[in-house]
């Protein structure tokens, strides 16, 4: 459905690569590392999402006659934009799987190529990444407080325009199970869900004609909403009557939907006619400004409530809204490079580095990484260093160090082919059973520590001082 | 770059439409309102946007093949399915001009034509016109405060992924000078500007170089960003020798960046500096999370700033993020359609009904809009009820009432040709000033009135007490 051609960017990229190409820097190699440094939603963790989004994007990048044009129109350099014409990604990206925990600070993806097609793609990059971690570690908050209730996406109608189409996307990975979206569905073989809006029960002379007419069209599929005129009084009663209808058809309503109300105690007076009137298999769907925080009180309070519909703060991420996720330059032309700052926490790591994380023999998560130098072996690396208090270190020599980031894309080709959404979710949710529940609590989770090895911290410090020296 | 084919939409609105498809309801008139509960942000006003946008994606309406085979694939019904297949909207759209300031509570735009067409397109307009209203408020309360500075968007790389796209387009409505959004500027002709990262300057064996080349590149455009190693020891002192050397070849640094630290002490700083340098001409830009708070600031602390970027919370209307608008059913074959609810404030205006703003002998808005139904004649309407408060009225005779819901599509066709963003920004902005002060006030503003008509009343109050009766 998105097109993202070359000129999908934020104009500064073209302005760096113009020079860089007028000072003959298309061999000069970079890496950058993309990163974030606040945890949102105030949570213990964040679900990586975006990936085969962005290989995807970043295969097809190209700049298209038209974007050729406008840069002309715009002043850029005609031997600029000849190479542009021509221009292809051709570097090479380092990740962890889609789905996989991600966590401050550390490198989350590395991108190596010369400065050009590095420096290209930052917006695109930051574009689809940040949006979609944002929006599957929203979508995991809410499934980890579900208590295995149905999670279903209507947030169409609320998202930030065409954002809530890879919105969808991402909370399938965070754990949903089924949306509204049927664009999102066709492209990314998710199971789509709806049934009918309140016009639906007005368009018809009265509730139980809408309602019977519904059943009719949709035996097997039949949810009815029962708050257009009064939940209890009316919804709730004739629901039931087309209910025991349908079963000398024989066939079975499967559900009725509440969208307003005290939905805790609605489902349960609900639950409890429909039961007495023989309906039991009769599911519950609820809905009407949820979040993770309603959704948590509904379990808490055992209401019976099968199906969750979860609309504006899934598919926005609000109220944090956006991941603040960057990019920066960690080496060039194989030197470290390092962005300085008067507080450390905003100091950037140099060069090729890989994350190893540290897990016990029981195979669970300690809650802690490591980054290291690419090429130093991890085995050999006893401690790790607090990444931004110089006196706290930790002793890590008995663990077991997996190194997270995978080369995923060599010479501007993906490595393996396209992940379908569903298996994302799949061994996301089952990579996260291995985080300590002290690390997923709602509120005032454990902090997961981030350590840097000797020799990493040795460069950086001794970049640091240096800097501070020349000033 | 985005394409809205007919699966651009929530299930339900297709499961409904097979119901009203088999049920031969083709003919059946419907009328539809939008309009949004809450104004955004605790402010007095909203900035409507995203009528082009909508009227263009609704002309282009309709199922590819994709969208035919996945619905036949999903289970629709065949004849359903070819029906689909030339579906087209030939409805009528009543709307204010786009960049019409709009209220809560009142129908912001009316939808009539089939039942079928009116109800298919709810998701797209939801999802178009929702969030370019949000961002279009949102930019207008950082322009209202803004003094007059120069304001670019700087936001896609944290934008809500594609949703960047329009969120330019509405930050331009609302009174942006400019973005770094290049696709929001080839398609919607608005100026861009950009400039340069750290990495630009870490790409370079010393800050001096990296300003260098980039003047040599930009002779006319150089704004140089400061912050990398040491704002006020590196950064300024070596762009002032840049912009002296500028100088010597007849040319003139146009500005300098600031990204981090306190914008108000580095800009004052830096102001004094280039001053006493001879260099009152180079402007000064900041940026780094920067909201319309922070602006307000800046400007009360006479911060030399003369142009701001402003990214994450521009973008995605943070902390707010969505607007809660909604599309209700209000007339259905020439009868009045009503949503009930237990609170009178969700209960939804019947029938076609028109719009009108009072207005003062001198052209300034009172602060009160009157909604009476289409065919009445405002004049004849002297006095307007309280929306709510059964009790509450206001005379209403001697002021000047100006009808703002225009007929902008019938028959599927637009009425007018397109607007370009530069035009309904300008109108936007000339209008805006005729509204009070104190509806503009930052901190709890006015609360503008709506009321209705006795006539609107009368018929709300009427279906209230009869479905009451009915119960």
């Amino acid at each position: 459905m998105i097109h993202y051609s070359g000129s999908y960017t934020d104009l500064y990229e073209l302005t760096m690569a113009q020079v860089y190409f007028l000072n003959s820097f298309e061999k000069n190699r970079a890496v950058f590392d993309y990163f974030f440094r606040k945890l949102p939603f105030q949570g213990g963790y964040a679900v990586f999402a975006g990936l085969e989004t962005l290989l995807e994007a970043v295969e097809d990048f190209r700049f298209c006659p038209d974007d050729c044009a406008y840069l002309l129109d715009q002043g850029f350099n005609a031997r600029f934009v000849d190479y542009l014409k021509d221009f292809r990604f051709n570097g090479t990206i380092y990740s962890p799987m889609e789905g996989d925990l991600v966590f401050p600070d550390r490198p989350v993806l590395q991108v190596q190529g010369n400065i050009i097609e590095t420096q290209m793609i930052e917006t695109l990059l930051l574009n689809i990444l940040n949006f979609q971690t944002l929006i599957a570690t929203k979508a995991r908050r809410i499934w980890s407080v579900a208590a295995g209730k149905k999670l279903v996406d209507f947030g169409l109608r609320r998202a930030q325009g065409p954002g809530g189409y890879y919105a969808t996307r991402a909370a399938m990975i965070g754990g949903f199970d089924a949306s509204s979206n049927v664009k999102a569905g066709l492209d990314f073989h998710i199971p789509v869900s709806g049934t009918m809006a309140h016009s639906f029960i007005q368009s018809y002379p009265d509730e139980l004609t809408a309602f019977r007419e519904y059943a009719r069209c949709y035996p097997q599929n039949c949810i009815l909403l029962l708050d257009t005129y009064d939940t209890l009084k009316s919804g709730l009663p004739l629901a039931i009557q087309v209910a025991k209808e349908m079963e000398k058809r024989g066939e079975r309503l499967k559900g009725i939907r509440l969208d307003s109300g005290d939905l805790a105690w609605l489902s349960k007076a609900c639950r409890k006619r429909l039961d007495a009137a023989g309906l039991d298999y009769v599911q519950i769907a609820v809905s009407n400004q949820l979040d993770e925080t309603i959704v948590k009180s509904l379990v808490e309070q055992d209401a019976p409530v099968d199906l969750l519909g979860i609309g504006t703060s899934l598919v926005t991420g609000a109220p944090d809204a956006a991941l603040d996720g960057v990019y920066k330059l960690t080496e060039f032309m194989g030197q470290p490079r390092i962005k300085l700052s008067e507080s450390l926490s905003k100091i950037t790591l140099p060069h090729q580095k890989q994350v190893y994380r540290l897990v016990d023999k029981s195979g669970s998560y300690l809650g802690a990484e490591m980054i290291a130098l690419r090429n130093e072996n991890p085995q050999n690396v006893y401690r790790m260093h607090h990444i931004f208090e110089p006196d706290k270190s930790m002793i890590i020599k008995s663990f077991r160090k997996e190194p997270l980031l995978q080369k995923v894309m060599e010479g501007g080709k993906r490595l393996y082919p396209p992940k379908t959404v569903q298996e994302i979710r799949e061994t996301s949710l089952k990579q996260f059973q291995r985080l300590p529940g002290e690390y997923k609590r709602f509120i005032n989770p454990h902090i997961y520590k981030i350590g840097i090895s000797d020799s990493l911290k040795e460069i950086r410090d001794t970049l640091i001082y240096t800097a501070e020296g020349e000033r």
